[in-house]
């Protein structure tokens, strides 16, 4: 064992020049999956520390140990989950607020807290839409914080990285709206397909995506040895994939499946090419198109598979091409509760207090 | 039972030179796991009609088709599933009624069927237990029928073909109760050990045993990846055991743990000989304990396993004997929704109106 | 086939009353899993007797009881499995012979029974491409028995019954082939779709299609919380799809997962119809093209899972439109090993010997 | 955001007085499930780099990436995997080797490695048991390095904390061995417990725990919606726990299951305590067992379940005791290839070199 200067040390080099500083964090929603994930995430997290943990979801009025909602975090938290309030969340006590919360609860809480200047990561979908008058379709609810919803940066890391380290309001992306837009982004940015031939992805998700609401439907048993579609030309995650790819609804269709297993996406994306490519070209393109991004992985040969990325916050993309080549089939694999929810939010969180990106999520 | 034209007899006249007596069965409990099992059970039978569907779980104030509650069924019951209702339950229109109700409901429903003459095989707990001075502490109410509780006959069918022949009510086993029962029946009736010396059953089961109800614990994401053990010292399934096998409460240890699929219980069963044995002279107890019962299988080397029983009626038997002769492992194997709920259920019906035993659970 | 008296009768003597004739059946390939539920089927086929097992995968010289192969079946059949041969697969003694083997074996064997005159369901993809020049691309072998190829029919039950009825060699059907072709069929046949647009199948399949030989890839720990693509562009079911529903290569593609699940498919098929339709519409073309199969299931609203098909032979296919009423997804969805393979061979069998179709398969 | 000094900034606080040197580790036997799991979190560990990558499972002669082994570590390690080979494992390359290797590889390996003076952590079985006589009936090997055997100190971290400091060859514990172990430790060392009553432990394991190579009984369709025993009376983890215990195999029994899940054990042990105790004498002496031992959590109320574990490097533990008082079942959950095998092979490693206990496994 030798001493090695910090240039050296590969994986450790990046922790040895971080700051001695340390980000005060609440998490609102504490209770749910996304919640779950995000208090393992800051556990392991060398600069943050949790101060507040909020749940709207439990009736207790007074506080209770996290590990009574989730028992693997036993002993890691000594702040008491209370019920949701904005007591105390103010700049002099906490730096940033994660809402994993219900969409309503998000629209309602974003707003106050920006106005006490506090920063915000919004794992709801109540600021992804940039067009307000669209949540009543796709959300069932009037959008009334437009001012936030202006201010908001939708936080796909490896787009708007750079809007993202400003933002005092980041909107967390849907897990699907993640996969499909980081597969498809080289693409559609560089032009290299006409959306006007028609767009399909195939996705399918664990059922930590779901949410943790019991109910009929996710019951394990009959979410076990089965697989079924939903939400066929519905899904709510659909506008933010237009939005950001820029297409048009009618060029688009999201067909989202529920797998029978606990945390991953596997989205299969259809695409007809504009003119012909080889594979070497596509590689390079995507290869290109992500050289600055640590946490997206393009394969050089073979397929993602969710095995690959689950407990991680990679995603991870590969493709084929029929032999005219152009035809072409985009495989993209994530994990819903990492690169598709809480990973995603610390690594905008990173990005927001200039911590390197991959900070706790190796 | 009337003879009936083969032109009749719905899902039945297919198996055009089958008896012409077909067997009238309502169902009371439609919508639950142990239901939907009976009644895929029940549409292979050659000998029954379904008459009745009945749920209580249902707020549907008419009826609706039993494929909104069990698609796997679409298109095999031509009869509506209506609200819980005694009319109708009448011996000119229904020779048997299966109760695979709450045992609250049960406990009600059944002394009036008997009153009107109309045969019961109960699949809740209301009836199993001889003593109605324990409900209280095993099942939470006081038992007030007491003549249809004397009158019951326990269904364990292989250790009480005789009284289930004549039973107007037969209190089918639980699941658990069963695999344990099975496995140590040989021994015990032959004082083959001694008790005193304490048996621990440490059992298996999958998660459609506890039930259709949503809840926080049977959520996909709890149960999968998971196993735990639950209910020790005090599962409800204990004292059908103890009375069945003649045991005393002080002398056996039971600990159920949900496994993450959806049928099947395992039962590994610790016992100690009176005196030392030879396989062979346990496996010859077991094939001459059960040689007459068809649907239990010693195995005469191996183990068994869950697999080997899904989807099916069998109990499968096996055991391990430590050199000494003495310490002896019995592995229990059943599906708790076959053999442990519906299946035998329907041996039971058979024994009752004379079938062949198998009949349908080949 | 002769005719019996019940006490000759083995498993299905039970059935006292069936009728007095017994097929005699020989299952080459027994000891894999079409192997398996084809026996499970058959055990429950009131008609046919199981007079050989034979497995080339076995190096045992002698027989063995199936049951070391496949415990589920312990007690179920007398016969022993033996080695591969030819020897008393004659006309005398057998009526049909199921070939479960693999596909290079399937073509030696089934030329030489028809010679025999012995009636043959063959479950390998052998005889299932009129082309026989299309053998080495899709299969990797030239195909040496054309005038078998040309007697051939294609097994596909519910499009090719009259033919089936009276086919001395049935080729059964690939599992994906099945879902897929049975979902498209209507709209193809009748002309509803213009195939020039693309037509996409993006298929999930459990690992039990995989087959049952161990690798690296079915290992319980890479299939489990897994999920990934294969075979894109170059899947072996494709070519009797194109055949089948009269489609171009360069129309279609097909995309197969592997699921972490045991039995089922699901395929997810995407299609654009030649002018706008009301969802009454396309329900009414559905049933209409489906009114005499029994075994397909049309759903009017709601699409299909897979749980509601697994361990039945039924096929359940539904479908959603776009708002234009020109995009539409159909899902189809089958069991494997059922409908996918050893269910579609009973089923073909009872139309071969003039069984009610449905027999054993409820 | 303020800076805090190092003392108060919770987890973050363990990193930030370690030292800036890097320890060079080699993993030999990498392209195993230990070895991936040994892998993922040595790309966590701040102090750690991988220097060599060996494998003997794998037939390339010439290096390869890990990630065509582990596609989850894609571009983690730069490293090449090679052939299992001694070149280079010296002090002045390496610091700590980790054998993840067969049993017989390992007891080539080490003494080879200790004659270096290169320390190493074996994940075999190969120096567990101090006796040698004992390797021909659990091992089926004759055991020839006396001399490594004897210095091998037993890594069971929270019992043997002080030798493990000082160990050059540190044996790392088998999976079931660690959950019984620790299970039972606190009863057995305080003498609350008579051993010849009796003492039983009904033990659930993952898949992942038979290792990586394929097999009939690991292929996914065999393990999936299954569980059953195996090893009866003859599994190879008894010794250790015997030895480690001070219990006679008499008076000890431990019988397996295969769970169809990925990771985790949970076992259930049943013991008879001297004389009666209260919960709360119970939980104070876990308690106080483990108060110095920040990776065992001992539960005061509920019992333990897998999922709370899995992923972690805890090993969780809670009981019930019967009304008596004296009737006890422990129930004892670990992650088999976290504490079972990777993760206390790290804790061990910390230790070993004067790192924090949890560095790497939070």
């Amino acid at each position: 064992m030798r001493t090695l200067a910090a240039t050296e040390t590969g994986s450790a080099s990046r922790r040895s020049n971080a700051p001695q500083t340390v980000l005060r964090v609440a998490v609102a929603g504490a209770t749910g999956y996304a919640g779950r994930e995000l208090l393992r995430l800051l556990a392991r997290h060398p600069y943050t520390r949790v101060t507040r943990l909020m749940s709207s979801g439990r009736l207790e009025k007074k506080g209770f140990p996290i590990e009574h909602s989730h028992p693997i975090l036993r002993g890691k938290f000594d702040v008491l989950c209370e019920p949701l309030s904005l007591e105390g969340l103010v700049p002099a006590e906490v730096d940033l607020v994660f809402l994993a919360t219900p969409h309503e609860t998000a629209l309602d809480l974003a707003p106050l807290l920006l106005n006490r200047n506090v920063r915000v990561v919004d794992l709801s979908g109540a600021f992804r839409l940039k067009d307000a008058a669209t949540y009543p379709r796709w959300y069932g609810f009037e959008h009334h914080a437009h001012q936030a919803l202006e201010e908001a940066v939708y936080g796909i890391t490896e787009l708007n990285a750079a809007s993202i380290r400003q933002a005092r309001l980041v909107a967390n992306p849907g897990c699907y709206a993640t996969s499909v837009i980081l597969g498809l982004a080289p693409l559609l940015k560089k032009g290299w397909t006409d959306p006007s031939a028609g767009i399909i992805s195939d996705s399918k998700s664990g059922a930590s995506g779901a949410g943790r609401a019991p109910s009929d439907k996710l019951h394990f048993v009959e979410v076990n040895e089965n697989c079924r579609a939903y939400g066929l030309f519905g899904h709510r995650h659909v506008p933010e994939m237009l939005q950001t790819l820029g297409l048009a609804e009618k060029d688009f269709i999201f067909t989202p499946h529920l797998l029978p297993i606990t945390r991953g996406i596997l989205s299969t994306i259809y695409v007809r090419l504009a003119k012909s490519r080889s594979a070497e070209e596509v590689a390079a393109l995507y290869r290109d198109f992500y050289s600055q991004a640590p946490l997206v992985r393009v394969l050089e040969s073979g397929l993602p598979e969710i095995q690959s990325v689950a407990h991680t916050n990679y995603t991870d993309i590969g493709f084929a091409l029929d032999r005219d080549g152009q035809r072409m089939v985009i495989v993209s694999a994530l994990d819903n509760l990492g690169k598709g929810a809480a990973g995603q939010a610390v690594q905008n969180m990173n990005l927001m207090f200039g911590f390197d990106e991959e900070t706790a999520l190796l």
